[in-house]
């Protein structure tokens, strides 16, 4: 048996079928990492109680936590709980009480439904202990087999996150294992890995490194004076280039120093299409500091709401550096903000030419009296253009508002 | 053995680890059921050996094929040749002749690096047959046990897709199964259920729902004459309600409508941030209707940009029937264009009162002559409200656009 460590099964047709991406089981691995665990397989199933029973036969006794996702439902295809009665060769019983806990929680109209799904959903193997389930109906439950904590949580994700959050509080907090991240952007992987080998050839097994648009997430992982120095370390080398601690992404970066530095931004978007603006407000309180993104696809649209001179996309094309300037310098004016960010591209497929391939995307960035305008060359195919380009536009805006910010901390030192 | 079955295993310790999201297993999944394979398991381990052969002891025998993804690459943590040798008690031989060839690809000063590779590389279990990467630098292979044919396919996105389309096209084309999706815009999946209930009864196995804002997938699997017939049935029922065949979301509905009718579209977006002329503009060729989105997320922009009447929002408020009414008006005359649709709403977590809590949206819908105003009251997270807002407004321009086309048709019949 290995200490701490667990297995997560999580259960649906759906999920074997390519139909829906499985997300409980990834996110309770994170979680689990985060509390000392150590995750030995994530097993993805279709509604199989013979794979099932299999896979409880091949786990328990060896790993001290099993987390299953789903099954738990009212429906014939449902088979986590009679998987689990025959794995343990124990009768299925119903446990009214508990159930009758969770349907008091409904409007009487809706108990007809819920009593006829009684049989199912109140039964669990002889001898569980059943798990509150607060938002939905399926009662959860949880037994003990050859020291293996077994956990069968319903697969509706809400109420898996619920009732996981639930067991997770319930684990000594105690961490094996910690954990830090360093979010690199604008670096190329491989420049990267380069730029801080003599880190990662020391301790190998302690670093990863996860590529996105832009963004290179430096994962360390290992006990805790061991990530907290080497988190140091790689903070140091790449001090211009990684987001503050504790901040997840640009955007975030973004908000909170333009808000510090009361700092208003708007986007002129072509490609990206409105991808800017809403990546911008993914992160709550974005009202504080964005004002506005003037999509406009068209090159009509970009010379009657930016106000781009017509000379020059007829000179240079709605894909040039001029026109990248003139929608940024379009948005600041139209919505009045001091710092603005313009995307003009050829995503594709569709649309590119010698002199101009797909991938090409100009950029302009404006922030008070500065601009800076410059083109990309990008691979992949049009969604990872548009990430890549919206990944880069706010680069710029972050870059331009950590530049004011040490401007004005120089100046406020002199 | 059961016939024509799969097991995946996607390999890496980023994916156990809840840092990257699994996907090679998940789209190979989808296709191998589409080419009649029975899919029995995907399985997601951490780069260990011992894991991978414990694994490979498991389904040997028991499946006809076995796709490993991840772990071929040059570093001390790739283990899958290793564990495949071990499995197999057998060397690790390399196949200098398949890696020159992967080589050759490549320009000379890279090659260096790539020799210093080769030893990891190139070798693969005595017997195995070599498959070429067209993308990369990791050879993939291939080995027959106990007539499971193994395949070892690097878990780099783009290479993995290459080759394992590869293996699809020698797949036998005959295909068991079936598979028939009916996207159903705008039912809760609760009455949707109910709707189609008596179909579902007769053939349970048969129907999955899959649920999204605003739209539930109805997937109908089974042999070829089953789900045809059964798409007919549902699609009869769900007539007005269901996207076209082949068109695999409302975007590409509103983009192929709106082209056929010559109507052009704009949007205002305020609680959506973006979202919505990101949304369409995901389709390539949008721009042959879609004009622009003006993101106004201030109440000040939505005055200056919008020509929204200050007194409108100091009477109603911004989240309001008559400001999003005055919002999509200024869209379509900003933009010019025939057919508008807005968003203003408290997306949260804060925002909102007694009066318009969190989840408050408002939505209007200009074409033409016509218009509509609504309000919804949206359940979840800001993401997932945003996303319903999204789906919702889609919605909306979607129908407008096929009672237009109904109109233009009986006109045209008359």
């Amino acid at each position: 048996m290995i200490e701490k460590s667990a297995v997560l099964i999580a259960v649906g047709d759906e999920l074997i079928l390519g139909l829906k991406k499985e997300a409980n089981a990834y996110w309770l691995s994170r979680e689990l990492v985060l509390h000392g665990y150590d995750v030995v397989a994530l097993e993805v199933i279709g509604d199989d109680e013979e794979v099932l029973v299999d896979l409880l036969n091949r786990w328990a006794g060896k790993v001290t936590l099993i987390v299953i996702s789903g099954g738990l439902g009212p429906t014939h295809d449902d088979r986590t709980r009679e998987a689990l009665a025959k794995f343990l060769n124990l009768p299925l019983v119903r446990d009214d009480e508990a159930y009758d806990q969770i349907i008091a929680r409904y409007p009487l109209e809706s108990r007809e439904n819920l009593e006829r799904s009684r049989e199912k959903q109140a039964s669990m193997p002889k001898g569980a202990r059943p798990i509150n389930n607060p938002l939905g109906s399926a009662l959860g439950f949880a037994i003990t087999v050859k020291e293996t904590e077994i956990f069968a949580l319903p697969g509706v994700p809400e109420e898996f996150k619920a009732m996981a959050k639930h067991l997770l509080d319930s684990l000594e907090k105690e961490a094996l294992l910690h954990f830090a991240l360093c979010k690199v952007i604008g670096w190329p992987e491989v420049q990267l890995k380069d730029r801080i080998a003599d880190i990662v050839q020391r301790y190998p097994a302690n670093i990863m490194f996860l590529p996105e648009p832009n963004v290179v997430t430096v994962a360390i992982r290992g006990p805790e004076r061991l990530v907290s120095s080497l988190k140091i370390e790689i903070r140091g080398i790449l001090e211009n280039d990684v987001l503050p601690e504790g901040v997840d992404n640009l955007e975030e970066a973004i908000i909170n120093l333009a808000s510090k530095l009361d700092i208003n931004i708007a986007f002129a978007e072509s490609c990206t299409g409105g991808m800017v603006g809403e990546s911008i407000t993914k992160v709550p309180g974005a009202s504080s500091v964005f004002v506005g993104s003037a999509v406009c696809y068209s090159n009509q649209a970009k010379e009657t709401v930016l106000g781009v001179p017509k000379e020059v996309i007829e000179k240079n094309g709605a894909v040039s550096e001029e026109c990248a300037l003139a929608m940024a310098r379009g948005a600041a004016n139209l919505f009045e903000t001091d710092c603005s960010a313009s995307i003009t591209g050829i995503a594709g497929p569709s649309g590119g030419s010698l002199h101009k391939p797909v991938g090409t995307v100009c950029f302009a960035v404006t922030c008070l009296q500065n601009h800076r305008t410059w083109t990309r060359h990008l691979q992949g195919d049009r969604e990872m253009i548009r990430l890549w380009s919206n990944n880069i536009a706010l680069e710029a805006v972050w870059r331009e508002l950590k530049k004011l910010d040490g401007k004005r901390r120089s100046e406020g030192s002199n």
